[in-house]
């Protein structure tokens, strides 16, 4: 790992603080603990959000969307980042790839392999942080509450 | 066309009016005039809505995630068909993939060409319906705000 990289990741370790936040927030509240934030180019944070199918009856709002909301319209996404606890089903990967978003943070692919593969060979950067919190509260959560997590997932 | 694809497509067609209606609307309000609608197996409507970036400010509001938020939670998609003005972008096409909606009936492809090839490789059936109205409801709404719908897709 060279200086840049290791620079890179303190800052990504950094941010995914916030979507962890927002992950614990929404696991006291109930519901899905998967959380997100949305960075600028510059470090500005832009927008946070956290799962709401159960807080507020949306099954629209995952982590990723919720803080793309949040964000309120931006004329581009260039050099920005969404970091998520959780790596990004395909309706979130889709939101990345469209609106070329230009990297993702993805706090752990252990508990749910989403599509942060595709989006790499879509020229999305994906740094992988494989946090232990992260699993930690993902994996509870779905041993806890395995009918509200697929159909989270729509499975 | 045998008479069972006959029926389909004059039911799609059917369906296709409660989305176009949304598109109508969302031009009145000065709004991206994409709408669309989800229908159960049976053929209820489940939800509808319209983009509504210009609207709320809400830049997650495509016309599919909208109607798809209108539904509420489901436990299941499969059999569900979301009908939408637009070829969906990959956003909107991410999120039928993931929720396994069966079916998607699209207004038009020609003046945006979203993920819905993508989808049919990966198992939805896509029924492209080329309506004069929803080409021309977009062609006049691009033609005279370029910069509202290139920030729409991220362009």
């Amino acid at each position: 790992m060279d200086d840049m990289e290791r620079i890179d990741r303190a800052r990504a370790r950094a941010w995914l603080a916030t979507a962890v936040e927002e992950a614990r927030a929404g696991l006291a509240e109930g519901g899905v603990p998967v959380g997100a934030a949305l960075y600028g180019p510059d470090g500005t944070l832009l927008g946070r959000g956290r799962n709401r199918r159960v807080q507020d009856g949306d099954p629209s709002a995952h982590g990723e969307t919720a803080a793309f909301r949040d964000a309120g319209r931006q004329r581009s996404y260039r050099g920005t980042t969404m970091v998520t606890t959780l790596s990004p089903c395909w309706y979130c990967s889709g939101l990345v790839r469209q609106f070329g978003i230009s990297r993702v943070v993805v706090g752990e692919a252990e508990t749910f392999r989403g599509g942060h593969d595709w989006l790499a060979e879509h020229g999305v950067e994906i740094v992988l942080l494989d946090d232990p919190e992260c699993v930690s509260l993902m994996r509870g959560f779905v041993r806890d509450n395995p009918a509200l997590w697929n159909e989270d997932i729509g499975e």
